[in-house]
Parts: structure tokens; sequence; C-alpha cells
């Protein structure tokens, strides 16, 4: 059956029933969300463990249960690989990994993947394992990928069930009180996870630094926490940016940013009080200090931005030019210093920021929202996921979840990576539907949504170099160079879910390149 | 049945299954929790009502069902009796009324359970409800009370499922962010209201301060709010307190106020670090304040103190003698103030300190506690609810979460209270067990649980007043004048659950006096 983007989605994968995506906002849930576990203690119980070892031990994980983890130390992480060699110890097969997210710092886990300890994974793969899991790594299912908003809806709706979740915490007591805005490695709220340690049957808080009750604030609560595991090193706050924290020096990167600025400039949406949604990258950096100096010139305040926090957003604080910075994942120290010091940064999870079975997300009160894409096509469809050479190297983040929010989504991107392409037909894999995207931006023009006519002549009537998306398309592909086209099996080896839990598009193996 | 405190419970009350007491510690809950509903929303959906009528419409709000409130502005509340009047109005009958709390202002709803709107309640009824209820006020089943810890998990258990959640929010923004601490009537946090507007199927935010978007701390979030309505009127913060925010004058609570500063000093937990519960009334306020002198002198820091924050507690953590306040209700507006400015301030919700069915209440890592109690008697059983006259005339509060978890728990009582003895045989009701009550102090002296020896043997060697509970009973039954005895009937008027969901006593209806 064909999708509504026109996706061609199997019924079943992996035993799997598939719900076919039907449209941006055209799902509504109803009935009722999934039941936490009833959990007790006794009035003086300690749940201080000696290792991981004895965590695995004390909540009696088994060969094909679920553990879930965050990502919020990114490449800088330090606990996957160490639970699931202990996995490996045990002697445990066929875990469900289910990690907000896994980059180049998981690559031993292909070691575990071969081997059988890890049969399936949901959650995002940056690097190496989608890599391996695109040309048929040996998971026993299809790979599932959701965007944050995503993730959390699917572990309240049941579509997670998860066993233990295993919870890196810069600051823990020994209650299970946990957060990661303080102690010796900090790496930023770790509110992620606050769904996990909510919907796990079991939840092992493991910590670096064991603070005196009560560590606050309580990004994770002691009533949800089972056990607490102290461990010599949980992740590497150095390696959560993993480079991309400067503005880019590249003249065509800045000729993006300064246009997406200009574009918001332009727009309805830049008067007193609006909101947009910051971002790492360095086109996004330069983005919002462009945007800066123009609140600055209109005297403009912003009601409210989103992270992830950086030092570029901190600034604008500040100066008073955002009034208040909703935060669910600190991208530099900068960032989480503020988070400890500055009253208008506030800590929020992806509950409250992009859960589409909930009363409302964060992203919908969005005016403007910069995002990036690996490719676009003429649909106005976005894809992060896959590279044009097929491989799934990249996770969905909050991409689904701020496009589908915000009055104005801004997609900036060259027109050509190299000498590849970035617009084209057809996307290799749909993240995000064109319906949801207002605006792209390239370093060759702007092009807007035809659906969207209005904003198209204000930015026209503004003077920018609004353009057909085809004729850039056709720019571009001037200069591209043909690079090996993927061959696809017929095996999917993922499944991109959109926000709602229905399936915007799969990913097929790749078995070369013609 | 006799439950395990000697108290006879009927197995069946109003069609409900009693499960009688078995001891403090003595179940453990399995299997799942109540499950919430699933909610949706549309991105440009807006959540502001014109009134609380256009609540009832878009609620639906039907018979039968049950809603419920928080009682944070405690005697100065505005918000119940606008509601119950608006549901008069729409001609509803046989509601459930689940407010955490009833206060003295909150009589006019006497004519709405003789007219039948209210058919049930389930909450604290302080002063004229529940003296009605008690002379057969025509609720159509018992009334049923619980701790703060106890609705908490009565309500994540699925024991109480609220059809329409009304929170009054001193602050909130159109999107239903909402909190206690700022806006024009700030009342402090009104977090025992955010499992109401999780579980509840529908949830009615109520605000006299419409803030702009994001409105924070996010005590009450978006993503759980189903409507906002902004009337002029939520409640009164200068009735909060009802006068009991005054130090005692009277010498004979000073004294016991002494003693109880005196019996912590002597125990074996008066070192550093330790932690204690605060709380309202003249004596408790005295003996925190005696009890800072006695920090002072010695050296001692403590770790963490739970409030109902005053300014007496906030003076300690702005003197360094307190780290850290875990707040789940404010009393003044010193204690409302601390939460915006302090950082070892925090805010908690009753889920935190005090939920059975969690991994953990802060009250299990107290070290001392204060409470009252109207009577006690020679099992060390602490009556909270009701009067030797038989009335029901106040709630449990947090007092059995707070008995239940500290390490050494003083009921703090008058041996006398006018011409009333206060020690008795049998208290009319048992709110909480005698086996989590450690030390009595009275103005006549002081009585150490026979369970705690060695705590008795301290407190003898510091030179402390000990006596037994029956000698001092004696005594002052020498003083008291014989008061009118309540005949009571065979109906029962209320439950009085323990914690964990097992009923502890019940009320019976009061026929007159002897």
């Amino acid at each position: 059956m064909k999708n509504a983007v026109g996706r061609e989605i199997p019924e079943v994968v992996g035993g799997r029933t598939l719900r076919p995506f039907e449209g941006a906002f055209a799902t509504r849930a109803s009935g009722r969300k999934a039941a936490r576990a009833q959990k007790g203690i006794g009035r003086d119980e300690e749940k201080l463990l000696p290792s991981l070892d004895a965590a695995l031990e004390a909540t009696g994980l088994a060969d094909g249960m679920t553990i879930s983890f965050h990502h919020c130390f990114r490449d800088g992480d330090a606990l996957v690989n160490q639970v699931v060699d202990a996995c490996a110890r045990k002697g445990l097969r066929d875990l469900r990994l289910f990690a907000t997210a896994l980059f180049p710092v998981h690559k031993p886990l292909l070691e575990h993947i071969e081997s059988g300890v890890i049969g399936r994974i949901e959650g995002s793969m940056n690097g190496p394992v989608g890599a391996f899991v695109s040309q048929g790594g040996m998971l026993r299912d299809p790979a599932v990928l959701r965007s944050h908003g995503g993730r959390w809806r699917a572990v309240e709706a049941g579509d997670v069930h998860i066993d233990v979740a295993f919870i890196a915490a810069p600051q823990a007591d020994a209650y299970g009180n946990a957060n990661g805005i303080h102690g010796k490695t900090p790496c930023g709220p770790i509110t992620f996870a606050s769904v996990d340690a909510q919907y796990a049957d079991q939840t092992v808080v493991v910590t670096n630094d064991l603070a005196p009750y009560p560590a606050h604030p309580f990004e994770i609560q002691q009533g949800w926490t089972d056990y607490v595991v102290e461990v010599d090193e949980i992740g590497d706050p150095g390696n959560i940016a993993s480079g991309t924290l400067q503005i880019t020096r590249s003249p065509t990167r800045l000729r993006i940013a300064r246009l997406a600025a200009d574009v918001v400039v332009a727009s309805p949406y830049f008067v007193d009080g609006f909101s947009f949604q910051g971002g790492a990258g360095g086109v996004s950096l330069a983005t919002v200090a462009y945007l800066g100096e123009e609140m600055e010139r209109a005297g403009i305040v912003s009601s409210f931005a989103i992270g992830g926090g950086t030092r570029f957003l901190i600034d604008l604080l500040h100066r008073g030019r955002v009034r208040t910075i909703l935060e669910g994942q600190a991208f530099d120290i900068e960032a989480i210093r503020s988070l400890r010091e500055d009253d208008g940064h506030v800590t929020i999870d992806p509950g409250h920021y992009a859960n589409y079975d909930s009363r409302g997300s964060s992203t919908y009160r969005l005016d403007a929202a910069f995002l990036g894409a690996t490719e676009v096509d003429l649909e106005f469809n976005a894809n992060v996921n896959t590279h044009s050479d097929g491989l799934l190297l990249h996770g969905i983040g909050g991409h689904q979840d701020v496009a589908a929010g915000a009055s104005m989504t801004i997609i900036t991107v060259p027109a050509l990576r190299g000498r590849l392409p970035v617009i084209v037909d057809r996307v290799t894999t749909v993240t995000t539907p064109g319906e949801v995207i207002d605006v792209i931006v390239t370093d060759r023009g702007i092009a807007v949504n035809p659906a969207r006519e209005e904003l198209r002549d204000r930015l026209v009537a503004a003077g920018l170099p609004v353009r057909e998306l085809e004729e850039i398309k056709k720019e571009a592909e001037a200069l591209t160079q043909p690079a090996g086209v993927p061959v696809f099996g017929d095996e999917i080896i993922a499944v991109i879910e959109w926000r709602d839990g229905t399936v915007i598009d799969v990913v097929r193996k790749v078995e070369g390149w013609a």
C-alpha cells in the first residue's frame, strides 16, 4: 500500500503491522496510554548496587528483553557499550536496544549485533551502526526510527515496552534522584530519559558522581528509580558537540544562513514576541547570530526559543533578546551553565516539546524554525536519515516535531554537497513531508512551498531571491558529477515512523552501488 | 473483620469492597497502574474558553462524574464553590467531589449536598462540611479520606478515576502551562494537582492571571491541559494560613516545643546532615525555631527539611542551617518568594514525597518529624481526623506519610485541651498507627514507644522528663471535666484509608451526645 507521501509501505514487517502515514495531523489517538508498573519499597531499603553486573542480576534482565538509554552525551557516551558488554558477559541474547540515539562511539556494538547479543534496535543510528545495518547487518528485525516526540509517544502508547532503562546521570543521589546539569561531567538535561524511567518496568540510574540526598533538579525521580550504580565513567561531555559548534566559515553556508535570517525578517512572523527554534550545526548557529542582530536592530524581543542550547542562544538570553529558552538538550558548556544559573532557561522534556499524543507541543507555538536535510525533493519532502548512497547514517532528532509545529519551517541546504545534488526528484527517504516545510533556503536561491503563496509574495516583495525549486535543482545538476547510485535489495532494514506512529517510509538494504 | 489496629472494618461500604489495614508496610502493590487517556490537539487549536460554564460544556461533564480540585489556597479558595455553583446551574446531579481538601470557606457546598448536586466526597473535610457529613448529611456514599501520598497513589492506581480536573492556577498561559508561585495571587506550588492533570480524562486550568507563553515553572504542563479559563478570582492567599503562622505564646505549648527540640538534640539523629520535617501550627513553628538555635549551637547543618514552608524554615535556609527544603505546600508569602529565588528551595509533588506505590518517598529519608494530633492513645495511635465529640473535622494531610517515613516521629500534644483529655484509652479514630509513632511529647512529660527502648534510654540519660504514657494520662484525667460523649449510629459516614489504600478506620454518624 502507498502512504500519503506516495511511499510503498508493506503491511507487516518483522511481525509488526504497520500503519501508513496519512498526513501530518491526520490521526488522533483515542483510548488509553500504557499502564505503568506498580512499584514499592521498604522504608529502609537501599538502592545502591556495586556494579552494572549486579544491576543485571537485580533486575533479572533476560533474553529478548528491551533495554533503553538516552543519548545526552552523544558521541561521548560511555554507558551503552559498558552495559551491552555486561549483557554479553552474562550470556544474554536477542536484546532489543532502545537507545534514543547511537553514535560513532558505539561502533563496538557491531560485534554484539553479529554475535546475537543485540537482536533488534529501535532508535537513531548515527554513523557506523547505521551503515552496518544498511548493508545487511544481522539484526533479527528492521530498526525503527522515531523523532524525539515520536519516541516519547511510542513509550507512553505502549508501542515499545521497556524492561530495564539504564540512565547515565552526571549527578545522582543514592535514592535515585538524578540530573544532567550538575556533577563532574554535566551533559545537560537528561529528561529524554524521564519517559523511560516512568514507563520501564525497572530503572537503573548510573552515575559517576554520587551526591548527598537530595540531588536536584529532579529530572529523574527517586520514585521511578529501582537501583543506583556508581561507575568510573558515564561519558565525556567534550564529545557532545563533535565539532558542530563553530559558526561556519564557508561563504556558501554563511550565505544560506544570511538568507534564512532574511526570510524571517521579511516574514509576517518577525514581530515583538516571535518565537524560533535554534539548534546546533554551523548554518543554524550563523542563522541565530544573524537573527540576533536583526532583532537588536528592530528592537524586537523573542518570547521564547527552543534549543538545542548553544552559547549563541544563551548570548541572546543574556542580552534580553530572548525572554525564555526551552531546553531539551544542551550542546555546550555555556548552555549547561546557563541552565544552572538563568531563570529564563527552562528544562523541558520531549513530552513537553514534541509529543503528538498530548494536548500540545511547544513546537506548535513556534513561529520560525531552521532545519537541515541531506536531501529535499520537488514535493518539499526532506530526508535527514539516509544519504543519496542509500546508507542510513542519521537519526530524526526533533526534525519532524519542529517542522510539523513551526508556522514557518525553513530548510537550509546547500544546492550541492561537493559534487552531489541535494535537491532531487524524489528523496531517498522521506523523513518529513513537504506539507510541513514552508521554505527551502539554498545558496542559489530560496524556494517557497506553493501552498504558502502569501509568504512567497512577501519574500519577493522584500527583494529576496525567490526561485522555483526545480530551477535551482537544474542549475545545480549542471554542476554535479555522476556518483554511484545505490542498488537496493528487497529487505527492509529500517522503518521511519512519523511522529504519530504511522510509517512515513522504509529503508531497504543497500546491496551495492551501480 | 478487625484490622491490624483492632478496628472493625466492614467488608463492603457504599458498594466498595474494603481491604483492612495490615500494618504500616505490610502490602506491596503489583501489576499495573491506571492507564491515562490518550489525547491530541490540532496544531493551531486554542484552549482558552470564556467561562467555567463554557468549560462544563466543552468537557461534557455529566451526572455522576468525578470532579477534582487542589487545596493550595486552603481557606482562601474561591474555585470549588464557583465550579459547583456552575454545575448546579447546569442541572448536574450526583457528582463526586474529589478535592484534596475542603475548608470552612466551602460551607456553601452544604446546599449542593442537600440538593443532590454533590452525591459523594473523597478528600479531607476541614470544618463545616465534615461536621455536616458527620451528622448524617445527605451524601449517597461515605466519604473517603486519604493522606497526601495516599490520594496520589489512589489516582495512579485507578482507585479514583477523575473525569474533569479543575486546577486553580495563580499563573497560566493560554496553552495550559501553569504554576502557583507567580501571578497576582501566588499560593505556592500547585503540584498537588499534577496527578489530577495527568490522570484526569480532561483538565481545565483556571487562572486569574493569564501570562505570555511559556508560563513556567511547569507545575502543570500544556500537554495535560485540555482547556484554560480566565476568571476574576481563584483564591485569596491571605487565607492560606488561617492564623496558624504565629509562634505560639502559650507557655504550655512553648514547653512542648522546647521538649520536642530537646528530644531531637538528645536523639542519635542529631548529627551533621540530619533531616527533619517542619510544618505550620504554633507548636511546630516554635520547635523549628528552637531546633535552629540548637543546630547553630552545635554547628550542625541539616541536609534537607520538608515543608510546609514558612518563614521560619526559610530563615534556616538563608542562614545556611538547612541545605535544601523540599516543598510541597507553601504556607506564607516568604516561602513563596523563596521558591522563586532560592536554588535550595525545591518544589516537589506528593508523588515524590509520599507515594507508597513508588520506589521511595522523601519522607523515608527523614530523621525527625513533628506532628500534632487531636487524640493519642495508649497504643501510641494518633487521631487527627475526629474530635472526641466524634465529629469529622480535619483531613489527614501528610500525617500518615511523614509518620511512616521518619526514623523518629514525634507527636506534640498538650495533655489537656481546655478540660478535655488528649491521651485516651482508645482514640476515636485511628489515623496513624502507633507502630510508626516513636515519641509523644506533652507539657507533662515525654512518652517513648516501648518498641524504641534504646531511644528511651538516651532521652532518660539526657535528663529529659520521660514518663509512661499512662501516667501522664492519669495525671491529666484528674483535671478533666466530663464532656458529652458521642452516641454513634451504625451508619458509616467516612472511611479513613491508610496510605497504601487499606482501611485503617471508619467514622460513624454522630446521633447525639450523652
